[in-house]
């Protein structure tokens, strides 16, 4: 990756792309300044100016659309080892993005082409073209941005991570944690359609009502007000099949206490850990493993990443057909990112957290 | 079940063995005199004598072997949950044992077939026919005590939990723990049939040195001596496919850190935990699951009943053909029972751990 300058700007290749807005734009970033002690603060990022940078052969130039706020991110910022390495201090916040090529020296990957992909936090981008996650083309009644939520990594995780890991069978009980965030919403709902009860865990009464009378959750726990242990025995009296995890601590103790035989906790995050500075006590209860002949699994959607497309298209079919109901929560500007982030902690929003940069071109 | 009474013998169905001795034996027993705090003490069980049971419909009498010394039997000491129920106070130490039936009301069990059995710590036991877990015949030139050792429970475990939960692939790093145990013995020589790199973690350099030179194993690392985490990137330079554990704790915690992507912890036990009062805290490092997409999976034996024969013929055929070595520490008398059981938490013993009670009847 070189660094951008203005005479180098291939023209001929920008075709569908305003090209003068571009040339004349610098890339605004949102760096890392420092590593989070504990929840992120605002003052561990700083915004930057650099100059676009072009791409060399097998790498793409995006200019980048949405922003998808993702705990992960928040893996990220530390320098614990883990799928992909920690972002740098001094670089750019890496991101789940939707972006539009606007230079390509990559094959197959067209000027014009809107793109998921791991970027940046940042205006543009230059990536491999093996960061590039899949195309994206216009899906009528369908917004774009639900192209990062439902139709992104959300809802691929959210597939995935129930279908293939989890692998409910139809009259199991499925118990979800985070269920409001972007992902658990969708998990309640899949494994509605899958035929089996859907149980909720989340932090207020208001968003137990979401899950239960939009989402269609059998039931909806809130587990800042109820005793978590008395409350599973009441909403799971058959016991949990398929745990889908992304809170971790307490709760996944709890929780494994009354798996099933055979039962299956998909290890998606552990967000009640992800700011500990010390890595907190494992589950204790994890012998309970044995006693069930259970099984505990990790997962990413890069694991099933030759099947996103055949993914995307069941999810856009359950979309339209009204079986997931969906509300993304998207705020406006790159300099939002970092508040928006911080907001996945506080346990305020629900639904999938998006930062809108700019519209495509070309697109309705 | 009914207490026996004398003259109730149904002498008749008392074929293949010696009526004058059984009609005049009483049923010598250790029962659970407490529940063990921490370590087992000889302290925590009582022997005593009672009149021998007869069967009802559906269960058979039996005279007790051989009985197999496991660390499931501290488990079920406890009170704790698990896949079966604790053992009462005042009731003989369950056991898996090798026996002999004496009297048969259960079809297809007839009087004089050895069988494995779930039995108990006492010279005869009635059990239903669900606890008899295959039909043992004399294999030429295997000594009938292997069938409780690499032929019984230990074998399958070590078969089912490396070949069925493990899955290795030939070329892949499987570690076992307490690899000088019955079971990790077996294990280690299985994973090396099936074309992987073994390697071993036992408390001595004594075993270390049994493991590499006679079992096969490519490396042995006393965790007692050195720095695990340093031994483990030595001894898997890359890195861990299948953790068979049957140990836990920071030992667990610890081959977490060196899981491969898709690695496999098979949960065979947490011998470290299992004298511990209160559960100790969970491995701390279980979100290697996550950034491993890797799983951690619990099993028993009795997952896989419907295929014992077909393990126990393969297990047999690799005996005959000298690729798996094996030595069962046998002590004689169902007095020694519990002390016998004290060996498995000091790690000394090397193999598996059997008492004698007798012989059978009409056997070599």
């Amino acid at each position: 990756m070189q660094v951008f300058e203005g005479e180098r700007v291939p023209l001929q290749k920008v075709k569908h792309v305003s090209v003068l807005r571009f040339v004349t734009e610098v890339n605004r970033q949102i760096l890392l300044r420092k590593r989070p002690v504990g929840v992120p603060a605002v003052g561990d990022f700083e915004a930057a100016s650099a100059a676009v940078s072009v791409p060399e052969a097998g790498e793409v130039l995006l200019k980048n659309l949405y922003l998808s706020i993702d705990p992960a991110i928040r893996g990220w910022m530390s320098d614990a080892k883990s799928y992909l390495p920690p972002i740098g201090i001094g670089e750019p916040i890496r991101s789940g993005t939707l972006s539009q090529v606007v230079e390509s020296k990559a094959e197959g990957w067209p000027v014009g082409q809107v793109v998921q992909a791991l970027a940046a936090w940042e205006s543009y981008s230059v990536v491999s073209s093996q960061m590039l996650h899949g195309k994206v083309e216009p899906i009528k009644g369908i917004p774009l941005s639900t192209m990062l939520s439902v139709l992104g990594g959300t809802g691929l995780t959210a597939y995935f991570g129930l279908l293939e890991v989890g692998q409910p069978n139809a009259g199991e009980t499925v118990l979800v944690s985070a269920a409001a965030g972007g992902v658990g919403s969708i998990v309640g709902q899949i494994a509605k359609i899958k035929g089996c009860r859907a149980v909720a865990l989340t932090g207020s009464d208001k968003k137990c009502g979401w899950l239960t009378e939009k989402l269609g959750y059998d039931a909806a726990i809130n587990y800042k007000t109820t005793d978590v242990r008395l409350a599973l025995k009441e909403a799971c009296p058959e016991g949990i099949d398929v745990f889908f995890d992304s809170v971790g601590g307490e709760i996944l103790n709890t929780a494994l206490t009354r798996l099933n035989y055979r039962g299956r906790v998909v290890v998606c995050g552990a967000i009640s850990q992800i700011n500990e500075a010390e890595l907190p006590p494992g589950p204790s209860n994890y012998l309970q493993l044995l006693a069930k002949s259970a099984r505990m699994e990790g997962f990413t959607t890069l694991d099933f990443a030759s099947r996103y497309d055949e993914a995307r298209a069941e999810l856009a079919r359950w979309i339209r057909e009204g079986q997931i109901h969906y509300r993304d929560d998207i705020v406006e500007g790159l300099d939002e990112a970092p508040s928006h982030l911080l907001r996945l902690f506080s346990g305020e929003h629900r639904g999938k957290l998006l930062v809108k940069l700019t519209d495509a071109e070309g697109w309705e």
